[in-house]
């Protein structure tokens, strides 16, 4: 009898390629994230991706207009920038809420594309030069200097952009909320009204793509020096209100171009901004809770004791940002020391602090930036026990 | 015997509140629509509220932070406008998109709170002051001119906003996308990965809440007058990249500020300004579908021509934004007649007229709001059809 040859260890893990291994360092060992829909057989997570806009893919394949076998043609779409895997990436419990090697699915899967594959990308990196009202500002009236290489002399903002679709690691998602795993499938399955009911059946899926928005990072300056250079960050979570339409109510789109020109600043002494745009819009809440809420607070009087309390009274909760899942991103890119943190958001500094990320200076909105009618929301965060800085 | 007295017809309805008959005129005869998950025997729909928000429900459910029989108080919370019924609320083709009674729960359907059902508003309705540069730039400038009430000394803009949740009427959404309700669920469910197994085998379920954003409108002038007097409309798809931070590759944020202030334009001459903000991001393929696409662009030569052929390389269609389901909210708001269309989408404006609205002006983007960089989109999008003035 002939005994069959081993095969190299590497072709064994393509023979089964479909099995994920969080937090393996060769990404072929780790295994590609497989939601494609094309082909069932390939698919190795919960839920698709894209976020909600499967359900528009939905609608395009039903209409006629979307071949259901479409493989995209990734050709020249890969990152402008080499991403560099750092130990982060190999630790199963530091990322858990997106793919490390999502911006580098064509490089590091080649021989699973070869087989016919669809495996997509869940993060893209792109440049942009911004053109922002404030900025062009802040440049003419002189409080920023371009220096023609980031900031240029009509207050264009050069930056690097990294769109990231999140991508769930159910057992560090429940180890990072002290939860058990079975508890927060249950959970995630009844509260979005039974959405994906492998959540409770398929415990061999460990990873979860939800109908969820992702971020967006905003980097300035030369991403390749965040382990050795100064590091400013703003992560920033969504008020569409504020952000685009500079709603007067809340200091959002103040307090977003302030930690821009903080990034900005930093990058143009060598360093690295990162502003980090998360899809979290009301405290992720939604902007119908939102509007009731900023109805509930006018009528009663709007004064920064009831600030909170009309939340609760509308949502049963306060917030529901969890950002004890933010720090991925910032593990992701390899910062180890933030140098200026715009933000007085205890929560958000606990949660980087308590990820392994020191933080050397807290930057609290500066006063002329607020808003008349944003004073309440200020003033109910600092008797919250927001940082407001007056203690440093 | 004793024959049993025959109730009225109103409270025979209450009896069996979760029935939806869509496009019912009377309201408590229509149904409420019950997507709280805090008692199962009340739903009558697919899915949940808030969107994708409902997954970080499930988060705070299952780290204990929310109670999952929570129902929330809605006192104070209710329209700061009266919302009036108009024929299309009662059109079960006409509105299928959102529910027309969204905003005005706790008084049309206080019978069934009563009775204990966990109803949630779908639509929210607050005021706001719009502080943006680009307004209080063309105040100083003496474009706009400041009239104290729509548009303040300082550039301030005060407008009415409605945070409105889809609600979809599956057999409805059939109908406009001319496809079988049955077709249109499976593709639903599959080009998900499976959401919501009851859109293939509940058919009695005929309401669907998907997990994806919905509309803000931002109006100015009185809503009251939308029926009589002249009216602007500005429909923007979100494009976070540009409306938050001004990229330079299109031309969105322009396109909002311009639509805004033909909006006050209108509304300071007694008429009304509407200015719909539409969470399609990307066309609503998404942000990493959008940033892959502009790295291919730039790599094989950013040309006019290639323009939408990237988008399909990657995404298999150039768009899904499906703006067939678009004009549901002008309607909801009592839209007849447009005065002036700003847009240039064909897509758009055929979508708008064929749904019953007559479009008398079609406005392009002014040629000095245009960022340099976004020529090829402009270009490309001329070449493809879309409206530039020239030919009226």
């Amino acid at each position: 009898m002939v005994s069959q040859p081993i095969p190299p260890k590497s072709l064994r893990v393509i023979a089964k390629p479909n099995t994920i291994r969080w937090g393996a360092a060769d990404p072929i060992k780790r295994g590609a994230i497989v939601g494609t829909v094309s082909n069932p057989k390939q698919r190795n997570v919960i839920g698709t991706h894209a976020g909600g806009y499967s359900v528009y893919e939905g609608l395009a394949v039903a209409s006629g207009q979307l071949d259901p076998q479409h493989q995209p043609n990734l050709q020249h779409t890969q990152p402008v920038v080499a991403m560099r895997p750092n130990a982060a990436w190999r630790n199963r419990e530091r990322i858990v809420t997106l793919d490390p090697w999502g911006a580098m699915t064509t490089e590091v899967f080649a021989p699973l594309y070869e087989q016919g594959y669809n495996i997509r990308p869940t993060i893209a990196i792109t440049r942009a030069t911004l053109n922002m009202p404030e900025i062009q500002q802040a440049v003419q009236s002189g409080r920023l200097e371009p220096d023609g290489e980031i900031l240029l002399a009509d207050g264009g903002l050069r930056v690097t952009k990294f769109a990231i679709e999140p991508v769930w690691y159910l057992p560090g998602i429940a180890q990072r909320l002290n939860v058990r795993e079975k508890a927060l499938r249950r959970a995630l399955h009844d509260h979005t009204g039974g959405m994906y009911p492998e959540l409770i059946s398929r415990f061999d899926l460990k990873v979860f793509l939800p109908p969820i928005g992702g971020a967006t990072v905003y980097l300035m300056g030369d991403h390749a020096a965040i382990a050795e250079q100064p590091v400013t960050v703003r992560v920033h979570d969504e008020c569409n209100g504020s952000d685009v339409f500079g709603s007067d109510i809340c200091t959002c789109r103040p307090y977003l171009i302030h930690g821009l020109e903080e990034c900005i600043e930093t990058a143009q002494s060598g360093g690295v901004g990162l502003t980090v745009y998360t899809r979290k819009e009301g405290r992720a809440l939604g902007e119908v809770t939102k509007f009731l809420v900023y109805n509930a607070r006018k009528q009663v009087g709007d004064e920064a004791e009831g600030y909170f309390e009309r939340t609760e009274c509308v949502a049963g909760v306060t917030d529901m940002r969890f950002q004890e899942l933010m720090p991925d991103v910032l593990h992701w890119l390899g910062v180890k020391r933030i140098d200026r943190l715009v933000s007085m958001s205890d929560m958000k500094y606990d949660a980087i602090v308590e990820s392994g990320i020191e933080v050397l200076n807290r930057i609290p909105i500066r006063a002329d930036l607020i808003p008349a009618d944003a004073w309440v929301e200020i003033n109910a965060k600092k008797a919250a026990g927001y940082y407001d800085g007056s203690t440093d």
